[in-house]
């Protein structure tokens, strides 16, 4: 197909995907004759995954340029895939601070018996988010947290569940990202509306 | 106590008290003979709500002007109470786009026999979302959206919980405030780790 078809289908513009081609995220058309280039369904399913990774997680070119030769290079390994488009293996090196807090995950990722990298980000986020509660006055130690962490658990069965038959690597990270990241909002939207209406159950009545 | 006393105990510095002051988020202090001014608990107690509605629940000083009065009227309503710190309420009127989405979220709030507002702001986000989903070409109907509705359902029984016994009105908005908005990040951190590992479990044997 032409870059214009590509655009249509894809819904990105033609000067993007120009862009993409020369950030080296996209690779090149096939040239033809007529000083034109044809561009195939690879191409597409690689700025579905862009988009993606760009759009809906917010990665930056950089970054996402790193993530896109990662999965080219580990599409056999299923797991090692979704880590990567989900981010929950670091693709830099950040040092960590050795906290209480992340002695406090260490408990409950042990307690849960999750199987989780060494240096995984979500790790960090939940060691920051101990320590704010505790500097503001409500602590929260790992034993409230657990029940969390269980309903978390029955989750990501769910998240899951929604990848199973998908077996192109391209087609698995795309949707892993949009299922995964595009949730997250409504998931918490949810949430919300449970505690307006457990909020009504116990204190409208009186 | 003198502003320097409450400045300490509270974590905000002197010249954003006198600011809030100016603002009319908190009362002005008691001027004693010495050409001072003497705070006691209650500012603090106020303090401490302000900073979770501007600091952690992101609020504009006008915005927190407007909760802070709010609540000040509705104090004796303990579900109205915690609907206006949560921003479940909302505060100004928006119209909304009577879109499909809209109607699948109306779907999936009486399926759960939800009692929430009708304007809660919550019920956007959802259909936002699931607008975007489809955009992308990656549909989600109420129908598989039920089993996470549900966890949420359990996850507010546990957020609820955290406020049993809290009775000042100041301390339930702030405790509210904190353990609600401060918890997103560190749930959806769980669930990440919790994707990990189950990924683990499906891929990583092979």
């Amino acid at each position: 197909m032409r870059i214009s078809e590509l655009s249509r289908r894809s819904g990105v513009s033609v000067a993007t995907i120009k862009y993409y081609i020369r950030e080296d995220l996209l690779p090149a058309g096939r040239p033809t004759a007529t000083n034109q280039a044809e561009y195939d369904e690879l191409h597409l399913r690689r700025l579905r995954l862009i988009r993606a990774l760009i759009g809906v997680r917010g990665l930056s070119v950089n970054t996402t340029r790193t993530v896109l030769h990662a999965l080219l290079e580990h599409t056999s390994e299923q797991h090692q895939l979704l880590g990567l488009a989900l981010g929950a293996i670091r693709l830099t090196d950040e040092s960590e601070d050795d906290t209480a807090e992340v002695t406090e995950v260490d408990i409950l990722i042990q307690k849960m018996g999750w199987e989780v990298h060494e240096s995984a980000p979500a790790r960090a986020v939940l060691a920051d988010t101990l320590a704010s509660l505790r500097d503001l006055g409500a602590p929260l130690d790992s034993k409230t947290l657990l029940p969390y962490a269980k309903l978390a658990g029955r989750m990501a069965v769910l998240d899951l569940n929604q990848l199973e038959g998908v077996t192109d690597p391209f087609d698995l990270a795309e949707r892993a990202v949009l299922l995964t990241v595009l949730l997250e909002p409504a998931l918490l939207a949810l949430r919300r509306l449970a505690q307006e209406h457990e909020s009504a159950q116990r204190y409208r009545a009186g």
